[in-house]
């Protein structure tokens, strides 16, 4: 990434250059001078925008974990499909961005497996976004009569607990076993089936 | 332990010290010669029974996993309990066998995740033991009718899969959780549900 420093400097292309900082360097060892020095800024410009060396690190992780939420907001809020379509759809299309996060940059992936660790706050709010959409998605089933299901809170977190080995990037190391699609949708098609009404 | 060198040196006796020598010095200190000085014995005694450190690190960490096997083989073999009920018997004797382990003694629980990550082939062989239980129980259920599965083997893995989080030591830190057990609850009466007929 070339300093660019005719452009505007917005909170986007400080997060952008803070991942590339973050690969080339690792997380022990960037910092925000490297990232100023990236962007052909000062540091005390970066500051402007996030306030600690922690915020930046807060942000960056935040905005990594956004990228996937999109697509599964598009399946959870879907009119077309049915519930049980959505939820199989839905938990697909979550373990392949973790698949594919983890396999096409392991060490941007075991950067981020870094950060998660440092950011706790902001892990639990990406997976409360994640299990309220399934709770969405349920709740529609059931209201339409293809799921049956007493507690619509607790189904969702027990959907996602339930398919934990599919999106913990603590398993990522097994996601490339030859055996692991077929398990997921054993696994998948196990869950759904104990939600149908 | 006090050396008693009066007893037979049975491999058992040799197993029990070697625990004890890994909860005082650690997994990356214990040696053979503090095992063999506990016993009040010559190492060369040790290798009688056990022919390496290798071999007897492996052997201390089949007998720790077989502890919760016997329980679990009991319920798996009871005949008067039907499948379903079985199985939720199963898997809360399991998760609780994890959680004593874990909480009782972290220091030897810790110790033994640093085993099981050097002795892999006996924590395979131990998880394919477990998987195999538990596709007796849903075979039986089947065969009882109050299961419908079209793949036993793979309904038992999916099973094991989906209920990970209260048996895989890499989430041990979350089974002291005030709603640890609601959350068990609730995946394993989704997965109970989800094999029913």
């Amino acid at each position: 990434m070339s300093p660019a420093a005719a452009e505007p400097l917005t909170p986007e292309r400080i997060l952008e250059t803070t991942e590339e900082v973050l690969r080339r360097y690792g997380p022990a060892k960037a910092t925000v001078v490297d990232v100023a020095r990236a962007l052909g800024v000062s540091h005390g410009s970066v500051y402007r925008h996030f306030p600690s060396k922690a915020a930046l690190r807060e942000a960056v992780t935040e905005r990594w974990l956004g990228k996937t939420v999109g697509r599964l907001e598009e399946i959870a809020s879907d009119g077309a499909e049915s519930a049980p379509s959505k939820l199989e759809a839905w938990l697909e299309a979550l373990f392949d961005a973790k698949r594919h996060k983890a396999g096409d940059d392991p060490e941007l992936f075991a950067t981020y497996t870094v950060l998660l660790a440092e950011n706790s706050g902001v892990v639990e709010a990406h997976l409360a976004e994640l299990v309220e959409q399934l709770g969405r998605i349920i709740a529609e089933g059931v209201e339409a009569g293809t799921l049956d299901v007493p507690d619509v809170p607790a189904a969702a977190r027990a959907v996602f607990d339930a398919t934990g080995r599919f999106h913990d990037p603590q398993y990522a190391a097994e996601w490339t076993s030859p055996t692991i699609s077929r398990e997921f949708e054993a696994v998948t098609s196990l869950v759904v089936r104990g939600l149908r009404a």
